[in-house]
């Protein structure tokens, strides 16, 4: 099945108390697709870089199996760039400056080719803009959106038109709870959902994931890492990982949601053991499978029916 | 299988955002062996109250089947007070007032009927006053202990020495960070592991909980409420969940381990509903087993092996 993945690349600088890179490969729609070219690919990506983006990033991403025809090189423009720092604990970061450059002016540009797409990952871009990457497309089997704390608290009219054409909607549970004020975050789910998606996936770092439907609650650990360089793109690997594995199998299931949750969380869980999408350089299917096993072992008990 | 509980009896005023309580029974000693009661009974408990103490709250524990021979009433003293505020998000608390009364001089007593007791669950009391509970019991099969900020910060030699007599140690993830200088709770796990405990589990609030031993990490999720009146006592309604469950089945595997976290978890789950210890005072076992099944399904998913 296709896969469309919209979003940012970029450029990044990031510090954190394991080490300091300049100048690396970012953006959303960059470890999106990374993580779900594991799954189903070619995988579509629409973004913008500049000319100053280096060629071995877009050849990281041509090995990658990532189809770049909808990816638009604005000649003279510079691409976007992000430099942040996170503090010891990893949970929290300062973001010491963002140059949106050829981002400022993106508008999403569907190639002829890309119009009949399954399936849709919109990166956490300007609500607006998810719109217009969905008009452009004929009814995917599925929408899944990201979107970050920028959009909900300075547009969130906009962003409560597009959770009505999403059909999962993937958040970090502080913007669960800015989104719909809202402390507990199963109840903070269930608003989402009567906002319009059916599904809502929250991301909750090192304490795993939740994934929220009208039925049911499925919790999946975080993979118990003891080292943890850079955790940049691991909310969007995981993403990646989600949709990916959707993507994989065609399987719209609830009990196929929740092994897509794994897979997101399997992903998000290699992304962060080195800086930028250097894991993804050498990481491959049989590594992925082995983790999802050990999730599984993770939170694995028995009954013991004989003595209680 | 015999179970002693040494730790502190209360009367709170607890303030949430759902409400407020005055005067209502408390303490790590009250939770924990209320909660151990379930599977355990008749639970052993040491400790102390004034003749203040109302005989409602005697009266409780003694239909909760909580042996109170080890109980010591000082006449002529007032018992522990405690006040605190739970702030919007439950996850932080203000203490309002500590009146420590009786329990500043209280030193264990432990009657000679209790002296082979095959499980001991240490509440969070002075590391001394843990030792010394520990000096009166002939070896037993497991020493749970559970400790706080306030001597992690105030008094670490001592509970140095607490820990290495310690089979499991119970915390929250802020304790283990707060012990271990280590923000990742892996290696904070295993760090507390090489101070004594051969098992660690963090209480990770509404995240769940961590076993870690020096062979493996078992990861539980919290039970997803969507109403929280009251969080005081959870962490030792886990404590007794989880010790009660391991002296009921007198089963030290760690398969076994971690269905006592699974109990645990349980029980904090049932402590949270309502004010105080109000939830146990109608709380059966049938509903305990119904939510442990429910505990199973909210973290459980397939494997798919055909599409993977």
């Amino acid at each position: 099945m296709s896969l469309l993945v919209v979003g940012s690349l970029g450029i990044d600088t990031i510090e954190t108390p394991f080490g300091r890179v300049e100048n690396v490969l970012g953006g959303s729609a960059t470890y999106i697709s990374t993580a779900a070219s594991y799954f189903a690919p070619p995988v579509r990506l629409v973004g913008v870089v500049g000319d100053d983006f280096p060629g071995e990033y877009l050849q990281f991403l041509e090995n990658r199996e990532i189809d770049l025809e909808g990816l638009q090189i604005d000649q003279g423009g510079k691409t976007f760039r992000w430099g942040g720092k996170y503090h010891y604990d990893l949970n929290s970061r300062d973001t010491l400056f963002t140059e949106l450059n050829v981002f400022e002016k993106f508008t999403p540009i569907i190639p002829e080719s890309y119009r009949k797409t399954t399936y849709v990952c919109l990166g956490n871009i300007d609500p607006d803009l998810q719109r217009k990457v969905l008009e452009q497309i004929s009814r995917p089997r599925l929408v899944v959106g990201d979107t970050m704390n920028f959009w909900i608290s300075g547009k969130m009219d906009s962003l409560k038109k597009t959770l009505k054409l999403l059909d999962v909607l993937i958040l970090n549970d502080a913007e669960a709870r800015e989104m719909t004020r809202e402390a507990n975050l199963v109840k903070a789910a269930k608003s989402i959902i009567r906002m319009g998606p059916k599904t809502v996936v929250i991301k909750k770092g090192e304490h795993g994931a939740m994934l929220v439907t009208e039925q049911t609650i499925f919790s999946a650990p975080a993979y118990p890492l003891e080292t943890i360089n850079d955790p940049t793109g691991a909310g969007d690997a995981f993403a990646g990982g989600f949709v990916g594995w959707i993507a994989r199998t065609d399987d719209l299931s609830e009990s196929n949601m929740k092994r897509a949750v794994i897979y997101g969380s399997t992903l998000a869980s290699f992304c962060v053991e080195r800086f930028s999408l250097d894991r993804f350089k050498d990481l491959t299917y049989l590594e992925i499978q082995d983790r999802f096993r050990e999730f599984r072992e993770l939170s694995r008990f028995d009954e013991d029916l004989t003595s209680s």
